[in-house]
């Protein structure tokens, strides 16, 4: 069990800084960060909420496929109760791993087992840099975002929403998006599983490409979960549509602890555990096998402000525990990463950032989305605040690589041969590695005071804005067969006609 | 073992986030961060080290030390080796966990065990703020550091010397650092145990506040090592006096790999501990059971510029390998967190804090020093610097105080009640929980854009320097006994009269 802290009175008035009592932290540092009762009792409460409390679809096919599996379904109210045999059965047969298929086969992920993959921020309105200010996102923000990401290979996932191009009709907006993706970058693509429509359009382009969608996935995308309990009909389009064409999706609630889910951090997590539970169910029933993620996007609103607060000690607690339920059920689990409430690039925004990805990479995440760029809640990317995370990103890769503990390694001759009170500095060992031994930053500074000043004194957002465009620049293409881009632009402009007036989220 | 890195070639040009190759991190996740048999390489290369090529110990009274305990002293090198059953019989007697005094019980410590710590950066020379930028350290700078110390309890320990006070005679300096941080501070107090005429000066005031220094200690400091494999005279004369006065060593090589060391994290850490393990057996030769710390402290030198490097990948994995041969001697450990090259309190700062800070949590150091202030590779202790670290050392108390999982947190009835679709915020179980569930964050701004905006588009550094400022306002001076205030004036008016031509230093 963990240790269940003190309660305490109401505060007392004063920056909470100075209402701190005097005492020391235990560390908690097993092999697992919950111990094996917890997650036990969190299981099990899951279940009990799935099978008394029940949890709304809100799509008829969805209701069909959960009555015709034996879930207690009630058609008037869109609720189905799931007995706990019959939700474990389901869930068996979702992958413990799959091959996530890139257009350049080199960039082919492994979604499962301890593989880690890194994926930039998605869903922002505004975008944002230091010399253009804040302001509605474009498509040419996007394709930016999309080279920055293709460019970096900290990241792993070029293509998401990153930034919404406000400057492309909303019906017609997943074609540019897509082609987009597909014109610039060569990693996995990541696209919108909303409803029926756009998966379809989205599927139909990648056949253009990949030919027959027929084994592993070549695309997927996050269903949230409208907590408490709820699916959406635009989310259960978006799972069927993919589940049922072998594509991959991560269902993750989005809870707001307080809001969405009582404010108690193992509320949060029986209910959003309940919940990933039956949507994952819900892909084996429309495809067994279908290849599924665990998601976990958990973290409190701030109840005094309503408004949440990223990278905070709950939401680490709780994607440390969401790994090791992903792991009892044997899938893949989503975190994120980068995380922050933060309007600028500053110490705030670094702070929270790395207070959601240290505990992410330590819940063992298999995908960490959300890793670069996000800023202000969710509604801006910072083109600046994206390199600080690359930067990140990089230094996690290098991390996990772990080091060389082999005879050439610890040199022992060598600490023999300098001896006591010699240095290192010229030794051959010393100069066939300097190069290459340690971390090679891009954006951290170390060149003391009076060279900073001489340089400017600028801090890390306003060089991170420097090295944005100095990836930019040296930004190239991939390849694409000219007739693979002609088909996709034909697909294109044939689809703008058809969905001319089509009200795709109404 | 760890995976061992691929070699690369040199590195092509452009900036290194461009030449990092496509492949998925792997996690290692183990409950312990490094293997047995790795760890037991690293600790038989330790053993060999100092029985071939052996330690230099540039003190007699220690060389002499050394000579009655059996171990091989060539005098004239001033030079040790040390039989590897002879310095494992030795550190034997060194205390797995000991209690630190403070002159206020309540402010008592553990250091050992699963108990945590954190202490100030020290050693400083600048003081900076965003008011009156960067200037030589002076006493006033001091005290509000104290000040600071004392009133949030983020931070177990108050006193160090957080800035050298430039404007106090450096021979008398430490009676006023001494006699400052018992006036304002009631928590443990660590000064600095340079040579013997400092530690006797130090111990004999203590005594005057808590009596016969006869039980647990009352201070303690940092003993650092010239590495490679050389203590000095006036490290030595620090770990004698405060050995023999039942003290607390931190026995700390400051390592800065490629120039005191090879370049290799394996080399670094063997050297590392060979060096802490003749340090933690001299003190046992002094005084069986004295308390005595692991310490670590090793970084990278970016070769390329010659200046250290700090929240380094490389330092991470010495920081949490550190912490298992502590525990495999049956040691309490020091890590170090805040650190940062940056010299500014953006984003470089915060992020290379963290890459100190998690690793020194994650290694289960029991003590945690440099955790709030540190700037400018040591150099610079920052105001605005000193708010941001407390209130990441107030997150790790309060994550590491876990959740609680009973009847009251899962709230299952609260989740049945509310149902699918609805909400939890005007809850009876969420308002009787709202105003403390979550951290309390003094720092953080999650206002939402428009009224961040509205309220001066203020970064975290700007916000941090005025919640310095209400620290400081709020600050309360702890009880002193005037008797005792007066004996410590008298001892220092005496003392300054006759160390006034001491030269202490050279």
């Amino acid at each position: 069990m963990t240790r269940s802290r003190p309660r305490r009175a109401r505060p007392p008035a004063g920056p909470p800084l100075l209402n701190i009592p005097f005492r020391q932290p235990r560390q908690p540092r097993p092999a697992e960060w919950l111990d094996a009762e917890g997650l036990e009792r969190l299981h099990n409460a899951s279940l009990d909420i799935l099978e008394t409390v029940g949890i709304d679809f809100l799509d008829d096919e969805a209701l069909d496929l959960w009555q015709r599996a034996g879930a207690q379904v009630d058609w008037a109210a869109q609720r189905v109760r799931i007995d706990r045999a019959l939700l474990m059965a389901t869930i068996a047969s979702a992958p413990a791993s799959f091959r996530w298929r890139a257009r350049n086969p080199a960039h082919d992920v492994t979604i499962g087992g301890d593989a880690l993959a890194f994926g930039p921020c998605g869903g922002m309105v505004y975008a944002a840099d230091l010399d253009r200010g804040r302001r509605p996102g474009t498509m040419a923000d996007y394709e930016d975002l999309l080279r920055l990401s293709q460019g970096c290979h900290a990241l792993h996932f070029a293509s998401w929403e990153q930034v919404t191009a406000h400057d492309i009709p909303v019906n017609v907006r997943h074609l540019h998006r897509v082609r987009a993706a597909l014109r610039l970058t060569d990693k996995p693509i990541m696209e919108a599983a909303h409803g029926r429509v756009i998966p379809a359009d989205t599927l139909a382009m990648l056949a253009l490409v990949f030919g027959p969608l027929d084994s592993d996935p070549v695309t997927g995308d996050v269903i949230n979960v409208n907590s408490p309990l709820r699916y959406d009909e635009r989310m259960l389009g978006g799972l069927i549509s993919y589940a049922r064409a072998g594509q991959a999706t991560f269902i993750t609630p989005f809870i707001l602890a307080g809001a969405m889910s009582p404010v108690t951090t193992a509320a949060a997590l029986a209910q959003g555990n309940a919940e990933v539970l039956a949507g994952v169910a819900l892909t084996q029933l429309v495809r067994p096998g279908a290849p599924v993620i665990y998601g976990g996007f958990t973290t409190p609103i701030d109840l005094r402000r309503g408004s949440p607060a990223f990278g905070t000690p709950e939401a680490a607690w709780a994607t440390l525990v969401g790994g090791q339920l992903a792991r009892r059920y044997g899938l893949p689990y989503r975190g994120s990463g980068g995380l922050t409430s933060s309007q600028t690039a500053d110490a705030q925004a670094a702070t929270e950032a790395l207070w959601s990805l240290w505990p992410a990479v330590l819940g063992r995440a298999n995908l960490i989305m959300h890793a670069a760029g996000w800023l202000d809640g969710g509604l801006t990317v910072s083109f600046e605040k994206f390199i600080i995370d690359l930067e990140n990103l990089a230094m996690f890769g290098h991390f996990l690589d772990g080091f060389a503990l082999d005879d050439d390694a610890l040199a022992l001759d060598v600490i023999a041969a300098v001896g006591p009170g010699g240095h290192h500095l010229g030794t051959s060992h010393t100069a066939a590695r300097y190069r290459t031994a340690f971390f090679p930053a891009t954006l951290a500074d170390r060149q003391g005071h009076d060279a900073w000043l001489a340089g400017g004194g600028q801090d890390a957002a306003a060089r991170a804005n420097r090295v944005w465009k100095e990836l930019l620049a040296a930004y190239e293409p991939p390849p694409l067969d000219a007739a693979v881009a002609e088909a996709l632009d034909d697909y294109v402009a044939r689809r703008e006609r058809e969905l001319a007036d089509a009200r795709l989220y109404d």
